[in-house]
């Protein structure tokens, strides 16, 4: 069985993550929920977010297990065996993941797995994400699985701050046109009660921040450092007011660096966090228009703001525009509402390509099926009712959230229809 | 019979029509070719050129019949009967038209019909174009078929300078960043050898005319009053330019008044006869967003250069890239060039919808099967090999054309595969 539960029972505040609780993993070793918690740190240190390898173990055999046997020098794949290899000269896994802990005890962060209430469900839907990027090589795929966790600041619930929030990104090099536009959007957006989302950058990422807290509302800085280092410093002041007011998140511990390649994957969970993604600006090939293509690849919005064809910060934009027929050419807040939904609607019926219940799998339609009419169900009912192992509904629940057929509830999981209830 | 002939024999140069030919008309009545050419200006006189009634009755019964019908009270609607008595009342209506070829002949003008060799049959596609302009009443049907005769001042034969053209039209009150670019794209069409047609208003029509005159380039001015006095006055040194190296035509006679409906008219012109319109700077619902739906209408390339969200005279160039799924965004002279077709290439294959020869009518597959591998037939060969009637070889010949199945030559028309040999 998975060590991962979804949170479900209970108010629960930004720290209500259950504690203590005991689970057999997939080797029949018993784990207490703090050494499943340790294990996720360690495996991100072990080997960078969204490796696919990791992910399968733990989906697989859970975290601990995982753990143990990447430590064993037992990872299937080589090159996973080569730079766990590596990392465990540097220093002892779990040591470095107790002291990870600690600083961001110390600093006011906190660590959030799939096992807490505040786990945003939302990119659960990078599993198995593959995305082509047209570039050279032609194609390049990027292996891009779910964090194993998540290091918060900040006093929301990251379930809840991420439920009803648009990505703004662009060009850090932005031009005054670009900032304005942002800025406006952003104001504009949270003056609507929709939470911003960005990667907390120079350019058009702070243009939106600060547009976000300009309105008074809920912005989301998604880091690719550790959230007590936040980079640029040139924005410290910036990010101090984000975590007193929003969140800043990382999946990468405390003190990690912000290198180069981190800025990539971290761009797919602030594509798959939100409902959509305004690009402002962006220079040609750009890893702001690659979030885009992330948003797009994940059937999400994908919005742009065109500019002047004389302006090279604009490129990227445009070029996106050309190449993708999903993408939405964009002038205003007016017309980015219209694509991510009227605010007050809790789950939109997905735009893109239709997909009918018919479409989905037995299993997924089992579940369906054995949700009631009115009220919520948990994930152990679920399965008992659909005749399904937990795994089994474990894996099917995300999928049929994202595609609106249920909606999760402090109390489980209902059907989107009598959902429409929900206060 | 129709009393229009294809100019298909012998050298011509601009003032190259034929002379004194008799066609007998659907009536039995026989006419000159210089009372019909009298008889289709004296038409334009009477209703506002693309008039359908009109040139419906010209199209079965001929011009200098349907001008004796008119005259008589006969037209068949009231509120064509209803304009022409108004006319009438002012004036006479084949006086009228022996003026104005006296003043164009004073003044260096031509009148061209389809009875000239350099008569452009890519008007021809606006047989019953219905174009539905989003506006307020919603739809709103525009009758708009093709012109009955051009007034031409300029040294080029119309067909040739139009075969290989590209509109670029826009705002009048165009920012400098518009100006820039249309002068820009205009610049390089002229160098490629692209003919660049506009309107000649102020702002970016003028910006174009300009940045091809630069490039010592080939410009063509369609206007929508008379070719002797251009409008605006304020470009008149410009007009003049264009009419020593270009063409400035109208529909409209000498001295005929630039009236605010003719643009609208006169836009279908630019559409029809140019590959592809390119669209810089449009206030929202402007003319020049109603040329680009027009050329979308006739199936042409419609192009759109973006501007910042934050200009008033970007609006309509966003508006039509978010409305019109077939409009393309273009940012510079390569991805125009991408849309009209390589330079050299005589007949590209239309990139629209896909019209294999299976869907042609039998009419138009009788045309095609009746013209040899090599060498061009004239109309009447193609209709005794067809079985078809001269008329009805006449209305399929510009489809085919249109579709790149038959070129248009000097002796006659060819299939296009052997037209590729073509010097």
């Amino acid at each position: 069985m998975d060590d991962r539960r979804p949170g479900r029972a209970g108010p629960a505040g930004p720290q209500g993550h259950r504690r203590g609780h005991h689970t057999q993993d997939g080797r029949g070793y018993v784990s207490t929920h703090e050494e499943s918690r340790l294990a996720r740190v360690a495996l991100t240190w072990l080997a960078e977010p969204g490796t696919r390898s990791v992910y399968g173990l733990v989906n697989e055999i859970g975290p601990v297990a995982t753990l143990e046997l990447l430590l064993d020098g037992g990872a299937p794949q080589e090159k996973l065996r080569d730079s766990v290899a590596a990392r465990t000269r540097a220093g002892d896994a779990r040591a470095v993941a107790t002291e990870s802990l600690r600083r961001a005890d110390r600093l006011g962060a906190r660590l959030v797995t799939p096992d807490d209430d505040e786990w945003p469900m939302t990119v659960e839907q990078l599993r198995h994400l593959r995305l082509d990027l047209p570039g050279k090589p032609r194609r390049v795929d990027i292996e891009t699985d779910p964090p194993l966790c998540f290091w918060v600041r900040g006093a929301w619930r990251l379930d809840e701050a991420l439920e009803r929030s648009v990505a703004v990104v662009g060009a850090r090099a932005a031009t005054p046109y670009g900032l304005h536009v942002a800025t406006d959007l952003a104001y504009g957006l949270a003056d609507r009660e929709w939470t911003v989302v960005s990667g907390g950058a120079f350019g058009i990422d702070a243009a939106a921040h600060r547009g976000a807290l300009t309105a008074g509302g809920l912005t989301v800085a998604v880091l690719a450092c550790g959230v007590d280092r936040p980079y640029p410093l040139g924005n410290t002041a910036l990010f101090d007011r984000i975590a007193e007011t929003g969140l800043l998140v990382s999946e990468w511990p405390p003190a990690a660096e912000p290198l180069r390649p981190r800025f990539l994957i971290r761009n797919r969970v602030i594509a798959a966090a939100t409902r959509g993604t305004v690009l402002v600006e962006a220079a040609a090939r750009s890893g702001a228009t690659q979030t885009t293509r992330r948003a797009l690849a994940l059937n999400k919005r994908a919005m742009v703001v065109p500019g002047p064809v004389t302006s090279a910060m604009s490129v990227g934009a445009h070029e996106i525009l050309r190449e993708e027929p999903a993408a939405r050419l964009v002038t205003g807040l007016a017309q980015v509402l219209e694509e991510v939904g009227p605010i007050g609607e809790l789950a939109p019926v997905p735009r893109g390509p239709e997909r009918p219940a018919d479409l989905l799998d037995d299993d997924a339609r089992a579940v369906l099926e054995s949700l009631p009419r009115r009220g919520a169900l948990g994930v152990d009912d679920i399965a008992a009712r659909a005749g399904l192992a937990v795994r089994t509904v474990l894996r099917t629940l995300p999928l049929l959230e994202e595609l609106s057929f249920v909606v999760r509830r402090e109390d489980g999981y209902a059907l989107v229809a009598s959902a429409a209830g929900r206060s």
